[in-house]
């Protein structure tokens, strides 16, 4: 690296620093891709083994000094940082500031909550430098071989940074599956929605494998086929293929199933977290993705459950066969379960990212969220074409769950779904997420809820008042007194 | 008022400012307690309107500067500040600090965050003065007839503190409904807990109410004989009491029943949302709650309720009838499923008061937070003794549901339980919060739960990394290469 602290020219197209396993991949796709890229570590050994390992993959311009560093990037300057969220991010920023130019571009392509983003944001705006918080889906081998890229901030860093990220991300149907999202925290934002999601995608799997394990009674391996062969159909995806791969899967020491072996305590990262307490600060009801986030706590609660298993092991007397019938039709019955509780959990995500577009003034396509997700991440799936369309047919879209597509879908699979989450309940079998999205959509669709007899409630017990169903205004009952209704507006 | 002006004489035993009606009703009932209480409002018109209404209630001295007000107060000085939590709290307490000596002691009555009186403590502390996060629950006319409250901050600034509140609080047994909680935020832990459970505690009655009123067909009059029945058993609480009065009440300008004419979309203020965000916080499961909450927020999304009816308008084609049998049975088994699900909200309740507790050493006596919930507050129940015992018995209880009683009821409910969730699935009335409590109550129970597919599946797309049930360590399968496992400690 020597040789490049003498000869130091602006000749990188972008910079990378912090090159930890993603942030190396990213450097590599983006060399790979025929782009200039600049790279450092605070540590330089890792630098010198990017480019011994991988140096002939394209073109790295490696420095062992932040000087150097950004002194081999063409202005205005884009720089990418790989750091862990939080602090380390901050300590960057501002090691980096002193050497930057006004204009250049400062990218945190961490998971960075929004609301640091949008504090970031704020402060080098007021220096002249534009923040862009990128949100980056797809874990290593995305980041290697084509993640989906969400990216926040100005139109104006975009122009800088949209080619390379757009060139480096997925592509599906010629499409890459990278954008610019909105100002600011916009792209961290939909990120981390993208990760709630993925929570709720993986808690509807895991009970459709519990149901078929312990209602119908089938084994890992006989649950892996029907998964595979559910990925042929409309719910085609990369976590319905894994979930396949994971349930095939046999253990080679113990010789039993690989998810027989596995400790059934779930982690939760901060990005589930994250959504929830945003959904709840926006007034989102994203029960799908709550319930998921809370059946992880749960699942590492052991001392809890080790109690409740010895006070309330046996499983309800009901036998199974009483409940489900025919095999192959319960087996149809959960993939209808499974498919409207989808279409409900991406309802409520795409509700959110509304939501917060509107509270941030945003302005966010949602139908280009969709399309950034076909490839590249995680929840990569069909269904997200169908989204992509339904917001083309109507970008005003209340909801999701109403677009023709997806109101089909609930109409023919409501009754399996409504008999799924009672056999659930009847054999014991913990559906949160079946459940709670049974029940969202059931809230939504009736004509009147008990809410009204809460407002009743509040106005009694806490002269809350309450507004009436037949002409405008704000009321209170004087329930101490002679139950009078005042006006209270 | 000038007069007490001219004659400022530290004469009063207690201070307290902020004279709009929660803060009024608490100073009348500290003077009707035989307290002489000093009384300050940033606009004198309140403290001379108290004085001139209910003066003649105890002994009152009021003032109108701080000065004088501060003046008028026995050392070591106890003030309440009753004023809209936030922002208005620090203002006051900036205009009070240079009035103030060593030792005195500055009470926050209004519903702070905790992390917010976490935050005052320590700037107080600094300055010697006590800083008392108090909680107090039961509305308007809990505060002057006798609140629950939940002290939190120091041992010494109760020993000034305590004598007046427990005077002051709800007696029941002869025990004050009041006690020193905890350090700093304790107070307003609890109480944040305490209103999260009464969130939950309502949404149950509504789900409850909902049941009846559409699955049975019955109406509000009849429903409203059903509460009270059942306020008259294991039920019996305020809330359920209430339920009845708001069911039967009429609404005199339609001759509708009240419940019919209240528009069905409730408000949630901050306190609900504060619970489940710090539950995730925390990482405890406390689902009751966070459905309770999002329902609320479901029910407000006006536009997507349209959409979603117009769609989706239909009931599912299964007639009650056929679902639900003999309709007194029917009650019992809502009945029953309500004890249940309102178990499993306090024993979730319970366990983010421990683990707050242990996240902030704060070493809360959980049978305590049960004695004093017994009277004054909204959600005072003869429940709360059960909860009181079952902690006196178990003082280290992992979870409420495995104590002898509790467990006993759920035993003896879980079928009507489990009958009742799946009735509502079938029959399409949304029960979000017994949903997921017979979800919680089933997943805690459970021998294996699927949270080991999804650790499967995050080790293969993501190499998360898993532990195994067989043996101690951190492993990783090679899912892209030969499959092997490797050791990831």
């Amino acid at each position: 690296m020597s040789e490049q602290t003498e000869t130091t020219e602006a000749r990188a197209t972008i910079g990378l620093t912090g090159l930890a396993t993603m942030g190396r991949n990213l450097a590599r796709n983006i060399a790979r891709n025929g782009f200039t890229v600049a790279v450092h570590n605070r540590t330089a050994a890792k630098t010198t083994a990017l480019l011994d390992e991988f140096g002939d993959e394209g073109d790295f311009v490696g420095s062992e000094s932040l000087e150097d560093f950004v002194a081999s990037i063409q202005r205005p300057r884009a720089i990418i940082i790989m750091v862990k969220a939080g602090d380390a991010t901050d300590a960057v920023i501002d090691d980096l500031l002193p050497l930057l130019d006004e204009g250049d571009i400062v990218v945190d392509g961490g998971n960075a909550h929004y609301e640091d983003t949008r504090r970031r944001e704020k402060a080098l705006a007021e220096k002249d430098v534009h923040f862009v918080g990128m949100g980056v889906s797809g874990g290593e081998v995305g980041a290697l071989e084509g993640p989906s890229i969400m990216v926040g901030g100005s139109e104006h860093a975009y122009e800088t940074l949209g080619p390379v990220v757009e060139k480096i991300a997925a592509q599906v149907d010629g499409t890459p599956c990278a954008t610019h999202v909105g100002p600011d925290g916009a792209g961290h934002f939909v990120k981390m929605v993208h990760n709630g999601i993925e929570y709720a995608d993986m808690q509807l799997i895991a009970e459709s494998y519990d149901l078929l394990r312990n209602v119908l009674g089938l084994d890992p391996a006989e649950i892996a086929r029907v998964f595979e062969d559910w990925n042929s159909g409309d719910l085609e995806s990369f976590l319905i293929e894994m979930t396949a791969d994971v349930l095939a899967h046999v253990d080679a020491e113990s010789g039993k199933p690989f998810v027989d072996v596995v400790a059934d305590e779930a982690e939760q990262k901060g990005t589930g977290r994250w959504t929830v307490q945003t959904g709840l600060e926006l007034g989102v009801p994203i029960t799908g993705i709550a319930e998921a986030t809370f059946a992880r706590s749960l699942s590492g609660h052991v001392d809890q459950r080790e109690a409740a298993r010895s006070m309330f092991a046996e499983d309800p007397e009901e036998t199974p066969a009483d409940a489900i019938g025919d095999r192959d039709a319960f087996v149809e019955q959960v993939r209808l379960a499974l498919y409207a509780s989808k279409i409900v959990a991406y309802a409520q995500g795409f509700d959110m990212i509304r939501t917060g577009a509107e509270q941030f003034d945003w302005d966010i396509d949602l139908g280009s969220m969709a399309t950034i997700w076909r490839g590249g991440c995680i929840i990569r799936a069909r269904f997200l074409d169908r989204i992509r369309e339904a917001f083309a047919d109507e970008p005003d879209l209340t909801t999701l769950m109403t677009n023709g597509f997806f109101a089909d879908a609930l109409h023919e699979g409501v009754d399996a779904w409504r008999h799924v989450v009672a056999t659930a309940a009847r054999t014991g079998v913990p559906v949160p997420a079946f459940g709670s999205s049974l029940s969202y959509f059931d809230g939504l669709r009736r004509d009147r809820l008990p809410a009204s007899l809460i407002q009743g409630l509040r106005d009694n017990f806490g002269a809350h008042t309450y507004r009436r169903t037949d002409k405008d205004g704000v009321f209170h009952t004087l329930w101490a007194g002679d139950r009078s209704e005042q006006d209270a507006s």
